[in-house]
């Protein structure tokens, strides 16, 4: 089985038994251990040891997050500016422990979609949060709304002992990586990987192996890590997707995960699932 | 491998890059061999033959489901009465082949989330659908909202040779089946997998294991299945989730899916992922 990937953990004990409770988690607001989460530039902050930011309630947070051993964790729903680029507070996350990083990714998906999920899709009145922040309610006609959690299948298509990936047009130049999509309606996961190929390159594949997944906050999806054989090498790239596609051999891709300056392209981040799924590939699947 | 659960297949072509373009997609709809999908009851109807009940176009049906063949194929969004339990068509299903099944699944799923997200959730106003019913776009604020496929983890654990199911309250008699729980933000499957086995039934994992997936359409999820070992067989039962869980045997396990009249419990239907993770178990996990 690969490592898990980043932002994978335990995290926090969500306690979801306490959501239903309003009462029990105003109570725990005023428990000596309480904490909120600092939140900076559209993202929870990061003190300067690297550990997220934890500050005393101020006023009433309206994410119950859950605790940490006996002290609960809460946060207020982000409101002010987000950054155009909101993948620029990545390298910081690189600090935190995979007690943290799970937390961040919870705290961040949540708000995210507080910010656009203001309105009940249903009747249009003005929603509510509930259960601690981990649904909205309307007063109107009681319709309630969960968070999304978009699954997305990211994947290495192999042929013949090489790898296709490809480049996004808005990749930092060199940068290749796993092909991706959503996951739609009516479809598996083994189902999603064997469209998205046919469609962004051209290829058939026969087989699909899940790998690992992990949690990405940017905005709020669930990254789905696979491996598929490729029934032939010949690429239809769909222009519109994507840059360029290309096969790579084992040791181009030992290159480029080395940081060899003649490798043939850069890889995806650490804190990205494709990178777990270069490194497991290069290490021999298993 | 498990063998591919029901709803599973790559069903119609769909096609996507053609939703980008309004005018190529109603251009389609003009096609002699162009049919649309007849509803009933809330769910796309079958036939005499068991099969998708296709007629001619009438009107502008929203959503362009995509190729069967060169034949373009469409639906409206359903707008009718649901009937309170949705599940009754299910048995039907069966008749359903893998082309046609997940058309069924795509189409349902499609028209629960249309029904649902008629309004704007950031700004309230009324929305219009997009990209060939695959999206939904605001005309007052620009924002585009997207079906929801949402993630689910249903997995066997077990202990000692035996494995652990349970009983939702809704549940017909005697039936048990696999936990379940929908992946939270800030997740992996794996942690999800790991955090409802302990809230719903008290026991720690020490491995989980992807096993399949299946797009369920009632109303929008992508169930998960996966197999996960217990650290230990004491259970502490969430009673608000569950009206028991036990362990069973595999004797027990066999005797249940033979339909054995002396055997200990009545298992999920075979349209259910639970049921393909079951019979995967009893034939040896690979």
């Amino acid at each position: 089985m690969p490592p898990d990937p980043y932002f994978c953990g335990p995290g926090l004990d969500r306690a979801d038994q306490l959501r239903a409770d309003p009462g029990a988690i105003a109570e725990l607001l005023s428990h000596a251990g309480a904490k909120q989460l600092q939140w900076t530039d559209g993202a929870p902050a990061l003190d300067e040891h690297g550990k997220l930011s934890w500050q005393p309630i101020d006023g009433e947070p309206a994410i119950f997050l859950g605790f940490d051993g006996a002290d609960p964790r809460f946060s207020h729903l982000y409101d002010g500016e987000v950054p155009a680029n909101a993948y620029a507070h990545i390298p910081l996350l690189a600090l935190l422990d995979d007690q943290e990083a799970p937390t961040f990714a919870a705290a961040l998906s949540l708000a995210n979609w507080h910010r656009r999920h203001g309105h009940c899709s249903v009747c249009s009145h003005r929603t509510e949060p509930n259960r601690g922040g981990w649904s909205r309610i309307c007063p109107n006609c009681s319709a309630e709304h969960y968070p999304r959690a978009d699954p997305v299948v990211i994947m290495l298509a192999e042929y013949d002992g090489r790898l296709l990936l490809g480049r996004q047009p808005q990749y930092p130049p060199g940068r290749y990586s796993a092909l991706a999509g959503f996951v739609e309606p009516g479809e598996s996961i083994e189902d999603a990987v064997a469209r998205e190929l046919k469609e962004e390159a051209g290829i058939d594949v026969s087989k699909v192996r899940y790998m690992c997944s992990q949690p990405w906050p940017f905005p709020s999806s669930l990254m789905i890590g696979a491996h598929a054989m490729a029934n032939d090498d010949a690429l239809t790239i769909d222009r519109n997707e994507l840059d360029d596609a290309r096969w790579f051999s084992r040791e181009e891709v030992v290159a480029a995960l080395a940081g060899d300056p003649e490798a043939p392209f850069q890889p995806p981040s650490k804190w990205a699932i494709a990178r777990t799924l270069l490194d497991h590939w290069v290490d021999g699947l298993k």
